[in-house]
């Protein structure tokens, strides 16, 4: 089978055949890829942005769609055919390693989930099964944009009606946030990036107001849109510097900064301790406080219910031996979330059951 | 009237006598004052550790009781004769710009509240009657030292029984929350200080388990005690680097570390957001989010109720002219809370009413 590997950080990955796929171990499944997803997350891993890599060579991925091929011991919560989404939140089901695969002579690992190969073995509890007719690429963004973005939103934030927001970074996580905003009858949404692409797609997706981080001062342009700040801040960009004007862009006494960017390793965000004396919060994400078996089903009803225009975050498509080039347009901020096809001629076996 | 005026940042409390009050304005209330409490943020005032200081030459002090001798218009909390608590959050009744006092042709500027004179003009909103039966050294920690300290406990955690508790820093601010822990069954306090009396001292207050800072690191120190960190730390040192430990030294997902340090003007708080990501929390504290028309009665009744050691927190005594040895000894932690004497005569007064 085809798969995309990381031998060293800061190069290409490799696209290399694995001839075999070792025995499923308890808790593990072997999994047919459809799609995979792209995030921000395997740009930062590629390039070394967290630090030393004692994994290496290693898989990557970790959001997508397939179909279950196999399972070992112990588990039940699949079986052989079902169309699975993958994803890296834990969810019910078993924990296991991830597959240990032979290059050569040569191990390459894997983490519980992995995403950019034509097979995958996976942990039972990253897996989900796709709730029914919902259209498999948006399927891929519940592996980790939606329950991410959208569950910050559903979960962590779970606002009134008629508050403010701000959405700082307008990738696959903010831009998910931002659709689940609408949920909530929101009084404004400012949507900030320091790309008018991605601006002009947040106005599209029911963005009230947009700034270009670029052009003006987050604060100053917030304030000028909503006296003394939003209700709550959203920030996905990726960069400590954006966090903390998130964080400075909220209100005193209640408001809250919620983040998901996982930084480059090592740096941190500064705070003035008087900030949240005055009552400013802050608070990291962890996958939106996701649980994947409760949440996916619930975004999937979201979707349909009030037709959640979620197929427009997704702005590209690249075959798996183009995966190089899905990470650098990614990262050079061309693109929003990528869906990569691996074998989506199998789209046809779904639908035909 | 005696009262010690700040003139120059970082040079000793100037003793003077102000010959002449001024006219009380709308919402201002003379006072007569009987004691003054002493916290470390005026340590920080006098010693321009809030930066550029525009008010020059003024007067200080944000906590103590006194008698009221005259209203201003519009005040009806306070009436001449009651016996009050002052202090520097704000309650009801009417704002009113604290007195403008002339020494020699020059104004002495004071804000809403000041204590460190013989009389005082104060804002009715900074001023709630002592609870009956309350002794007076005990009413001066209520305002400022137990509504944030205990405040924190009961208005900012609320929490469960059984659970597990850090509190770094062990002034007044720090041992109110020691004392205000016990009412909630706590499974265990870890004390932490660098000065061994304060550590004896919160032993015998309730503390579980002692650290001093300057021979064991918190975070491991911790750990060794509650595996994974503590549920709930409190943090009142009054300097950044104990903030930054009192925050990793909670549990993740879910723990909560609350500050009330207020450290020199421009020191930031570090924070690496995946200890965020990790579900460890933050907050600072604004005076323990207490209200102090609902709060001081509650305080109250829980010393009488509980028999709680406040007077403890004292643990020296100065008369007024001997301030700028008190605000030495507390730079110096040499003491706990101090009381200033101004005119403890008036005690008699009072109980013989
Ligand atoms: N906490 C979690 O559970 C979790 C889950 C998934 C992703 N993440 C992290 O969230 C972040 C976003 O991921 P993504 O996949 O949405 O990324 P993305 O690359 O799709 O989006 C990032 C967006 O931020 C914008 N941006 C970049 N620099 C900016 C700046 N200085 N100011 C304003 N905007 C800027 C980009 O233009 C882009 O629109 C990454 O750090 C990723 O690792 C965290
Ligand atoms: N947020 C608020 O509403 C509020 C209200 C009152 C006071 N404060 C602030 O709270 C802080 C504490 O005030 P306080 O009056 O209790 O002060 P304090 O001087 O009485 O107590 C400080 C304590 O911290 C200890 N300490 C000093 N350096 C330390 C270190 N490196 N590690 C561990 N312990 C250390 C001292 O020994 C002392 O016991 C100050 O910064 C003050 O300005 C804030
Ligand atoms: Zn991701
Ligand atoms: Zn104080």
């Amino acid at each position: 089978m085809k798969a995309a590997v990381l031998f060293e950080l800061n190069k290409p990955l490799r696209i290399i055949d694995i001839p075999n796929l070792p025995n499923l171990k308890t808790g593990q499944v072997k999994v047919e890829m459809i799609y995979s997803g792209l995030c921000h997350s395997q740009v930062m891993e590629a390039t070394g942005g967290r630090g030393e890599d004692k994994y290496l060579p290693h898989m990557l991925g970790h959001e997508g769609v397939g179909i279950v091929r196999e399972v070992g011991e112990g588990v039940t919560k699949v079986t052989s055919g079902d169309v699975v989404i993958l994803g890296w939140i834990r969810g019910e089901g078993k924990e296991a390693p991830g597959g240990l695969y032979d290059y050569q002579g040569q191990t390459i690992n894997s983490g519980g989930v992995t995403t950019f190969s034509e097979f995958t073995i996976a942990a039972e509890n990253r897996l989900v099964k796709v709730p029914k007719n919902l259209p498999l690429d948006i399927a891929v963004l519940m592996g980790c944009a939606l329950p991410t973005g959208a569950g910050i939103v559903l979960n962590e934030l779970n606002p009134e009606q008629d508050k403010t927001f701000a959405v700082f970074g307008l990738g696959g996580i903010g831009l998910s946030a931002l659709i689940a905003l609408q949920l909530y009858k929101p009084k404004k949404i400012i949507a900030l990036d320091i790309e008018n692409e991605k601006l002009a797609l947040a106005k599209e997706l029911g963005a009230t107001d947009i700034v270009n981080l670029k052009e003006q001062n987050p604060v100053d342009a917030i304030n000028a849109l909503v006296e003394g700040g939003v209700d709550y801040s959203i920030e996905a960009s990726g960069k400590t510097d954006v966090i903390e004007q998130a964080f400075l862009s909220v209100r005193d006494r209640g408001g809250l900064c919620v983040f998901a960017s996982h930084p480059p390793e090592g740096e941190l965000i500064k705070i003035d301790p008087l900030t949240m004396h005055r009552g400013k919060n802050i608070r990291g994400s962890w996958g939106g406080g996701s649980l994947p078996d409760r949440d996916i089903p619930k975004l999937s009803d979201l979707y349909f219910k009030h037709r959640l225009p979620l197929e427009k975050i997704l702005s590209a498509r690249y075959p798996l031996v183009e995966i190089n080039q899905a990470l650098g347009d990614l990262a050079e901020r061309k693109i929003n979330r990528a869906l990569i096809d691996i074998n989506p001629s199998l789209v046809k076996e779904v639908s035909a059951e």
